[in-house]
């Protein structure tokens, strides 16, 4: 349903990029779990374009909880989150940008809401509007890990330069989960920064791929048809701007496989059902199996960049150039790794409150 | 919710491999929509087993419309299609199987229904199902195909061997609309075909990569946060059992690609604004922009193999070796592009009546 | 979300009065619950038009369960119910009726459809497809009871005639569950047949007030807004054709007391917090108490008369006058309780699935 | 789901009487829609206590639109609407109040909360929640009136005194509109608030019944199943604190009328079918039917009330009595008038949007 999603955890996104506050509504999570400000604080920080690598925005994501704790705990009614905006124009909108930027939301917007959309900075379709869902999945990430669960992204892949593989889970999400640049091996992620770094001077951008680890899932959580857990996910997933394709466990790379090589055979271990491999991802039949949950996403190149680019405009319908100036992040995969746990966290949350009830994750 | 998917326009899946029916009941379509029986009839051969690349049972996929459909046409109310199946036993179930078969959803199921669940040639969970999803989605793509929007699937890569790129859309999809085997080249599904054969031969297996096309498609449908048409989309295709990723337009391939190259420029032509390139699959910003909606699949290979494979009992909780006896498909991946267009078209007739209403497709 | 209602357990309702089936899907209850066919046959014929207070249609209302259930168990994946029609026509369906019966949802329906709908008895709208809803909530009902909710129902008044109140609650709703005229009083409950067959020997018919009660429900189930568990049943009762208003515990009487009569006062009893009176219903703030819950639905008299009335021909825009031929109910009120425990019983098993999770109801 | 409620236009709710902000996000409205603050804060200053029929609390309901409306109309994209609270609290909440107020949802919430729920002036289930409906409904009631759809709410009765009937539902509904006490005759209206003010100064309090008028709507809008117009709206307005009855029509007065009486014939008038009653409340079989929807909610006395009354106190399990000091409204059914009307408009924009598509209110 639009801009809510989940059905016993919901999580609904409100604002534009220029407008008073973004925000997310947070609802259907357990009464009484502690929240951690300063993890919040952290997780938007991680967000933030900052350094180098960074747009020229410098917005400090200040946060209000305006609802659903008190005394530091969830009251289980719902959260709201409010992240004032510091570029707000206060005064009329004087003009709509009719030019469209190629592969910006702008002309589909246009399509769909005649005019009406807010077009500064993006509006509704801004990536700024992840800093709330960002929000709203940080008090997530913390009742997940509370339970046990945890959860870490490292950027998998950047500017065609690729991160070691995941080793010892538990140990790579932890570190992961405090780095601003989130990559397993430091050396590749000082190739990938200068390849964004290049990039940017060229006025050009770069692309990449997310991959998430999830631990500590109980097993017998989703659903066989539609509401499997790679559809949740991969629903909320495809909401984060700049995502272009997911993948489970080995994916594609599967598909090149026999059978007798991608199964993942099973055996018992301290008492418990593992797999061999994991190449299904932790989920077999859209329900997790007990093995790490493993997804990877395409994060396409940042659309904005600052070379002439032909386009349309809109508003007479004739063709043109656009040539745009500032300065934009040439790089978003570092940062939309904060999102995409966040992301995850709500999904977990709702699918693990649907399967055991309303005070489970109390 | 579970066994529903869609607001709009839904579908309600039921039904286990050796239950008395499986069935769809489809709901929310526009009344007055012809319905012509043999196109069903002509999907669900598709998809059913048959030929060398086959399972031994040889289902008939005899189906009937028993509600929702008065003198051909769609009457606006429930439309449910029943489907019986052949291998029904109709005494008591003597003994479930507990020796977990590698890569299927045996274990993660007996986690969740603690050993209720039907374990008779995989239940609820059998790719059976799929057949009241085709049957459902045949008549939803009837009703587009009456407003000019067309889809199309084939088999783009399989076993290591791929196809040819889409070229022209529109005789390109009528075309695989017709084909068993469905390639945009037949000598490179000739080459498929020798390898799946060759796989079966050693009980092995292989999995593929399935690419859908969708022409004719509106602007201006789609949400910008969760119900985008890859969320929709992406939802749909991961109840498919053996879809383990998903991307559209360029997907993971514009991951490596500079912001220059991957941006899609614009231009009118013949009054329309169009794109020089489609990376993006003919959606920005979750909204469709007017060009071809492009996305792939990746299938994993069949999970039932002719080997013997380590697995556990988990009536014992033991370690053991699985060494099935029988026939199955060493390859469903040119059966499953069936269920794929079948299932899009469920999810675009959702999009569009939520985006015009309930009367459009009439 | 139309012909599906519920999140947690959710029902899906199809068919039309002569169509080849009618039937449900019932999705979500717990797997590994009994189910005793005879406890639906048992609900389906008190259903049932039967005796002198009945319709000529003499349908036998065989049900056949096709999936979900397996060793007279619930496998946790969706139950489908099939209830075969009698009267199908199986020719093409030759004319409209375009006159429309007042009272009816001809009109209303013709609006909607623009005459696609099926109007043979009634199509979609028969009171004939609560056939299914009865079925789907005779497998909750009997769920609950092992877990010692139980539910009955019983015609507060009839033709102007009324029962006495609850006395006794759990043998109250013991005995109303075996009676076919479903009263506490037989005396009153002999009167308003007795009034029932006058007015039906007049060609004219009655209405009433059904009254249930609800024992053994947990507290602290339902939520403050939007899906209190007064909106869950009300949404479900306005369901059921001729319901026209619905109200919880001492309802409209309640407007006229003052605060400190109305108060439901609190005190201990053998260690739990019970309400002196229960004005409420047994749910406050949308959320149960943990006493009772209690509420009445009007029944409008059956539409169906046999005297002529004035009405419109929608097919000519003109006025006319429908004189009916045949049978049919004077009275649906005591065959509609039925359908008020049945659809109580699904809304309840859905409240307390999202409160406990999947497994409680086991 | 909780506190979102709509499928094309959904609302959500969050905030405590006692929090920073309370607050609203209306979702799926049409972009174009000419936004009046003025309205807004006249549907709010009618909404709130003041004059002598009051509570002490003199908060202003001050409102800001933080999101999805740009110079003065709707973006299409979710409109967020904060109210601050005067009453906060910004240190800890030294100590939940466990004292359970009859007739409050303090027990139940108990039960669903464990003690964390926010006990501060009711928290979320504070009344003080319904201005935030208030202001979400009142954008809604315009959007409805430039589509010449109109809504209106009269005490029709109000501590045993009635109000007279509708009769020209058009100017009355417009009189209605301007009222801060909602009678259509001023006579009634004078001895309910006196009879209003007897029960305050005894300390009680007292109820009514709230009838509310719809005129424009579309035929053909609503479900046969689930989806009804009365299932919709009685959902809604069993959220509204105090609300424990619902009838459409003549509702519970139509079950001792007989079916001839009952039945509302039809005939042409002005090209137009219309009924000469309106006993089914221009809704039949779920559907609308083109005349006036009518329907009338029972209000319950105010709980709170100025006299001992025996309790509980669920921290010590003990019988106890509840001695209230300060000020509150005696009365609250005038002002659940607005919330009423409010509510209704967010339905009726769900359901029109649902039907004729996202576009139809712009």
């Amino acid at each position: 349903m639009k801009n809510t999603f989940g059905s016993s955890v919901a999580v609904t996104l409100f604002g534009e990029s220029h407008g008073e506050y973004i925000g997310a509504t947070l609802d259907g999570l357990a009464p009484g779990v502690e929240i951690d400000k300063a993890y919040i604080a952290h997780m938007l920080t991680l967000r933030r374009p900052a350094g180098k690598i960074s747009t020229s925005r410098k917005e400090q994501d200040v946060f209000q909880i305006v609802s659903g704790v008190v005394n530091g705990k969830t009251t289980g009614t719902p959260i709201t989150i409010l992240i004032p905006n510091e570029n707000v124009q206060s005064g009329d909108y004087a003009q709509m940008k009719t030019v469209a930027r190629p592969s910006h939301a702008d002309y589909a917007a246009q399509c769909k809401y005649h005019g009406f959309q807010d077009s500064r900075g993006g509006g509704h379709f801004s990536g700024r509007i992840t800093a709330a869902l960002v929000a709203a999945g940080a008090i997530c990430k913390q009742a997940l890990e509370r339970k046990g669960i945890c959860v870490g992204t490292h950027v998998k892949r950047c500017a065609g330069i690729s991160d070691r593989e995941f080793a010892d889970l538990a140990s790579d999400i932890k570190a992961l989960n405090e780095k601003i640049f989130a990559v397993l091996d430091e050396t590749s992620g000082e190739k990938m920064q200068e390849a964004i770094l290049a990039a940017a001077s060229d006025g050009d951008s770069v692309g990449g791929v997310l991959e998430t680890a999830i631990i500590g899932m109980p097993e017998g959580v989703g659903e066989p048809w539609f509401d499997t857990v790679e559809s949740m996910l991969s629903h909320m997933m495809f909401s984060v701007p700049a995502i272009k394709g997911i993948e489970f466990g080995a994916g594609f790379a599967m598909t090149d496989m026999t059978g007798s090589v991608a199964n993942d055979k099973l055996r018992m271990e301290n008492g418990k059902v593992v797999s061999v491999t994991n190449h299904n991802g932790g989920i077999n039949g859209g329900i997790t199996n007990g093995m790490p949950i493993i997804f990877r996403t395409a994060v396409k190149p940042t659309p904005t960049i600052f070379k002439p680019q032909s386009t349309v405009d809109f508003a007479t319908m004739t063709d043109t150039v656009l040539e745009p100036k500032g300065r934009h992040d040439p790089a978003i995969v570092h940062r939309a790794r904060v999102v995409q746990d966040a992301a995850s966290a709500i999904v977990l949350c709702d699918a693990l409150t649907m399967r055991f009830g309303t005070d489970w994750l109390r």
